[in-house]
């Protein structure tokens, strides 16, 4: 098993081959979840509890705040059992969790989870009501004195409906990028999708600043990373995006702030790695979108799938299901530079799976 | 390969899964355990030997000290198999040894062999002659001032006899736990076992205090390692306690000194895990004895056991033959969150046996 390189070159995670990693999960809200058939990631009308139930999965193998695990209203597992699986068959340094607006807190002991006093997001029709430039500081300020005895983090998201304010985002931003973007649907759903993003948009007017534009349409996810990796350039510490298109707009979102304000960034100490699924997406392109930033980054997708599998939901993934999250790719490239066989991940996952 | 939880939430294991651990072995001799017939962990006669050449074997897979590794009188190999096994395929990231009254000296370089001038107790039945309250403070001394480069240590033990002591140790502190305690021979040696006991109990006057009731029956690596855990409570240092009734007896030990002196013990720092075969063994009951502790503890047994090995010796342990010792069921936890898979440890012990 290996990974491909999409951008850049290979050295960085041939750098990071054997090394120990960190994982940190991000958790957000937003209330833009709640519109009927914007996302797949979750229970309908408990989309909120996603981010915690896969929280706990990763961490304990158990979902406390909920019977069942996090499917998507086809039934397909969230990504977490991919990441879980990978993180026992070769377990990352240590596991920590953002709380970036939580509904409910993940309910287990010794894992830290960090507060910064942020609440879940609104529904970007009405507005996300984001104190961007709070938020951003925030991770600013978590970067400038974040601390790990490994040399990289694995900085990965779970947030339902996050590709819908990723791609409000970048569209806010002024980016010419609508069809580069992904959701969890195989077909993308463009009229709910679409019907939100316009409504969202009109809200931001010409004179609007980057923040202002933030706490329009944005989430907490995409302005606290966004801060978090420039407050890390402060620091010597590598980062890998986990993600696709939600973290590309993290990284459109650095590249405006550093535009508008001047700034420069070392993107060598940092990557995005994502899913075989996503970068093959035929409706989204993760190149395209990464390709518009005005400084280089290094990218990689896992070439992990599900085919020498039995089960027919994880199968889904290979026809273009769910795709990405909870640091899925991140994790299957990991696992590629850390010498864990494909086969052991595909069986190690149908038995968290139950199959 | 997974663990089991026996008591408390099995959030402790999955932090630490991943994370670097250091094992430290107690090594001690009773002379308890020259009585004919007490003890199957180790070579009749030489009995106080089973303490150095587990420490050599583990260290350096070879046992210096004598020409053949120490087997039971029915052939059984000492656990300390395992641990090297474990320590052969995800190595601990320091080995280091306690003499807590060795006779010989194990014969390795490098190694660090913690010394406190303790010198090996003398048979129960006669009485100890501990000098309980000062190896106490030595315990409570190394804990306060443990440093270590990881964040979770490995505390397991090797002592001939030291259920026997280990239960005398209980009921002299007044449990009431006869019934669950183990030896490491399958049918648990009553006649020998019990006149030993009752006549150790013997000496016990209901005048005296702990440290004087520890004197008379206990050996030292229950008290030091009580005194240990108390000192270890300065640091924010997590234990894992490495064994099954002799680690309980060592908590017991924790509870009776807090109960007399009126402190205090964090107990989430702290978790003991042990093998399958302790765990189900029909002659003891290890959950019944920590449930007699008047704080929570964690408890965890492996699933590892040797039904896909042909070795006709290994499967003497699943016939419910040694058990536990040298750490055995903390190191197959260890591997277990750790990615090690079962048929690698069960192949890497059939070769360290020449098998």
């Amino acid at each position: 098993m290996n990974f491909n390189t999409i951008l850049g070159k290979k050295d960085f995670l041939e750098y990071l081959r054997g090394k120990k990693a960190s994982f940190v999960l991000s958790c957000s809200v937003t209330n833009t979840a709640q519109i009927e058939g914007i996302s797949q990631a979750g229970i309908p009308g408990k989309m909120y509890l996603t981010p915690t139930l896969d929280a706990e999965f990763l961490a304990i193998k158990e979902v406390r705040s909920l019977d069942n695990i996090a499917t998507t209203t086809k039934g397909i597992p969230t990504p977490a059992l991919i990441t879980r699986a990978v993180h026992e068959l070769k377990p990352f340094s240590s596991l920590e969790f953002l709380n970036l607006g939580l509904e409910v807190l993940p309910k287990f002991e010794h894992f830290k989870i960090y507060d910064f006093n942020i609440i879940a997001s609104e529904n970007i029709k009405t507005g996300a009501n984001i104190d961007a430039m709070d938020v951003f500081q925030k991770g600013v300020e978590f970067g400038q004195n974040y601390k790990s005895s490994n040399e990289y983090t694995i900085l990965a998201e779970t947030i339902p409906a996050g590709t819908t304010t990723a791609m409000a985002t970048a569209l806010a931003l002024g980016y010419d990028c609508k069809e580069f973007f992904s959701s969890s649907f195989k077909t993308n759903p463009k009229t709910i999708k679409d019907e939100v993003l316009n409504t969202a948009l009109e809200n931001i007017k010409p004179h609007m600043d980057i923040f202002e534009r933030l706490s329009y349409v944005s989430d907490n996810m995409i302005v606290f990373n966004a801060g978090f990796i420039l407050g890390l350039q402060a620091t010597k510490h590598k980062l890998i995006l986990a993600g696709g298109t939600q973290m590309a707009a993290v990284l459109l979102t650095v590249n405006s702030i550093l535009k508008t304000m001047g700034g420069e960034i070392d993107s060598s100490k940092l990557a995005l790695c994502t899913t075989k699924w996503l970068f093959e997406d035929e409706n989204s392109d993760i190149k395209a979108l990464l390709e518009l930033l005005d400084f280089k980054i290094n990218a990689y997708s896992s070439q992990f799938d599900f085919l020498t599998s039995k089960s027919k939901v994880l199968k889904l993934y290979d026809k273009g299901e769910a795709k990405e999250g909870v640091g899925a790719g991140a994790a299957l490239i990991y696992a590629s530079i850390n010498g864990v066989k494909k086969e052991d991940i595909v069986n190690k996952v149908e038995e968290l799976l139950g199959e």
